[in-house]
């Protein structure tokens, strides 16, 4: 089993790929940790844009009952909740655990009602690479939480 | 009337500090902006470090009522309530807008009671280095909303 990070092209800002690098470094200690990248077809309209990056996610997730998808319309957990969600899925789903962020221009209303979860980091609105690297440091810090052992900065 | 950022420390995570400063950057296109960085007392017991650190935001704020103070058990907005706060704030407010981040340790429960407001960027714990760029985001975010343009990444 292992948690698998999908998302439409690399992270751009320097500064947050080498964040998301050192995150994923920090999750490997834990668990087997694969990061999908795909390209996806900036140049097309937006909505055709969108269509494109779901469906490249739904094809690379396997089974959409192990999606959690990042939207702030999701459900929102504190840190400790978010801890128990990840260790239930630990101990209890045979599958690989996917986690999905959007490109910058978010998902259709119609794909988050294929049953996929839907989790929000925040009420607020962050930029898709924000949100990436917030995922990244909140799976690391349920880690902590789920083992006990002190959270490295 | 200008925007101030108080916190203990400078950030030390270089990306951070650097997304920081370019942050502070797109603010100041809009309103004068002062970062106020105090040193706090790393060394002492965390009980005093908060005490300490408490006491230099209420020292450098003026006053309390024009202090916006980062915590989870705040109030929760998405970015469109926040661009409203703060443009009320702009509008009827004659004094300095604050904003405030506490250090590793946050703030004691008693500090909560002064009167200032509670603003809470998400339930979920975030690093306070974390906490200070996603607030300049968000009052990033908020003028590009009250001003009704672009958001430049």
């Amino acid at each position: 089993m292992k948690i698998k990070f999908i998302w439409p092209g690399e992270t751009k800002e320097s500064c947050l790929s080498k964040l998301e690098s050192n995150y994923i470094k920090k999750i490997s200690r834990f668990i087997k940790c694969e990061k999908i990248v795909f390209k996806s077809r900036f140049n097309e309209e937006k909505s055709k844009q969108i269509a494109f990056e779901e469906g490249e996610i739904e094809k690379r997730c396997g089974n959409l009952n192990n999606l959690i998808l990042l939207t702030e319309k999701g459900k929102e957990m504190d840190s400790f909740e978010f801890a128990k969600f990840l260790e239930k899925k630990l101990n209890f789903q045979s599958d690989d655990i996917v986690f999905a962020v959007g490109g910058e221009n978010g998902f259709s209303e119609n794909f988050f009602k294929k049953g996929m979860f839907l989790l929000s980091l925040s009420k607020m609105t962050f930029t898709h690479e924000f949100a990436r690297i917030i995922l990244l440091e909140q799976v690391y810090r349920a880690f902590t939480i789920i083992k006990n052992i002190k959270y490295q900065r």
